[in-house]
């Protein structure tokens, strides 16, 4: 566990990195697919990657953003984007859809846990906690889609995507409760809520629809 | 009076809450009529019922949210979206809307004077006030509609709705600047805008449109 | 130089008020467009005038925005919205769309310069600052877009439109951190942007675009 703890950091960061570059390449692909020219491409892979938690702080009223403080990253957004750009063609867009699943699965745990981590050491009520992890992990791509003029995927393709980050939200909670310490709870939630949007997406679970 | 004052905060409690369960029944409604799923008739219910005052209070500053304050008020907004989908089928929607229009304009109506009355404490300038009353009780369904992707339905259904609640919310001005007491400009605020609405819907008014 | 200082605030008051005009009337055109009533035309109106410098005092978290302080610009915009709807016919919305890319790129200019001045003045990094410029003078006419259900015409027209803002930004800051003074450097970055604007609209100047 010493070892652990000492590379925690750096994996950490890694992982967040790799979050970060699925869901700004999702928003690529968005705004490929509806033939969006270069400053739209951009501005949606920012969205997608930074939409979450610009929003969780922005409703917690917490300063400086994210992006704010690692204007690196935006740079990094930017050249993925143009880099997108000259080097991606229609051909591409199916396999790297499939490919993006996973990172994006992995994405989605980290950044609800980053957001009910952030939330709980704020004091919020658990159910705020919880819907602020969800936030954080879901309005990216939220965003993303309103941007794009589509009702946003995660409200409609009837497939368990803010429901695995609410589950993994409140795993969180519990373990903080019963005094487990924050390097565990974070780990336990990433691992179920990207556990579950695994499972989801492998065995095709539905959510129940309207009755007619 | 003296009997009213006593009842004054539970009566407004319970208006409150129904104008709520209004606004989100008309989201949960817009969800079904779109197909979304669990999750996002939950987002768009939620979004209707405390969408508008969430923007106020991000517009003016103030924190914490309502919603955040009282959190069990969400859980009641994630009950009511589940009973929904549980018991809800196709040949209820349409009673349902109309029915729905008397809370609908109780709520605008509430929700205005809830607006305007924050905004004229913070000592803003009339129109800003004003704005911020109407803000309130309209742009719920404004935020519930833009993810539904739909042109709001305030904005090009061509029948009276934010008019209303700016003409209520001038009379709130007016009485204040009277030195009417906040009770009474708070009632008349609701009854002139709930009234308005009412008559709107019952006689079938249209805003002049654009001519040729 | 003695002369043209005093002229000077003048001089930026009446372009900035041509400015919020130019973007307002550009609203008025798209909700005339759309057919909204006049409700809907106003909200328009006020979102692509005041819509990127408020959605910049959000990210920075400055307060009172702009329109807060000026309410009388807020009169402003409901008298046009209302004028327009009294006295414009379908005619004339060919030849206004065209005279209007002048006080347009002249708008952009203007408030890029504002926004890059504002961030810089806060200390932010500089891509951080440039991008504030952008979006202040670019997401006025994006939420004018997408409340009218419209993927923003900024991100898939292949017009240079907010990259014309990018140049000008960072120019402005080029300029400054070469000791430039503050008038130089906005008067330059209106100038930049406004004329690569200009010439693009003229020359009908395209961005690149996805290839097969």
């Amino acid at each position: 566990m010493e070892t652990f703890n000492a590379w925690a950091p750096l994996l950490r960061h890694l992982i967040e990195l790799a979050a970060m570059l699925a869901f700004a390449l999702s928003g690529v692909l968005e705004g490929a697919r509806k033939r969006l020219d270069p400053v739209g491409v951009c501005v949606v892979a920012f969205l997608a990657a930074f939409g979450g938690g610009t929003l969780r702080d922005l409703l917690l009223d917490q300063r400086p953003f994210f992006w704010i403080r690692h204007s690196d990253y935006v740079w990094g957004i930017l050249g993925l984007s143009v880099c997108a750009l000259l080097f991606m063609r229609q051909r591409h867009f199916e396999p790297t859809e499939r490919a993006i699943q996973i990172p994006d699965a992995i994405g989605l745990g980290l950044f609800t846990a980053v957001g009910v981590d952030t939330a709980q050491a704020l004091g919020m009520p658990s159910l705020i906690a919880v819907l602020m992890g969800v936030i954080t992990g879901v309005f990216g791509g939220v965003l993303r889609d309103i941007v794009c003029n589509e009702i946003p995927k995660a409200f409609n393709d009837h497939r368990p995507y803010a429901v695995c980050a609410f589950a993994g939200a409140w795993l969180y909670l519990g373990l903080r409760n019963g005094q487990a310490d924050e390097t565990t709870a974070l780990v336990a939630c990433v691992l179920l809520t990207a556990g579950l949007r695994g499972l989801a997406v492998w065995r095709n679970w539905q959510l129940p629809g309207w009755r007619h």
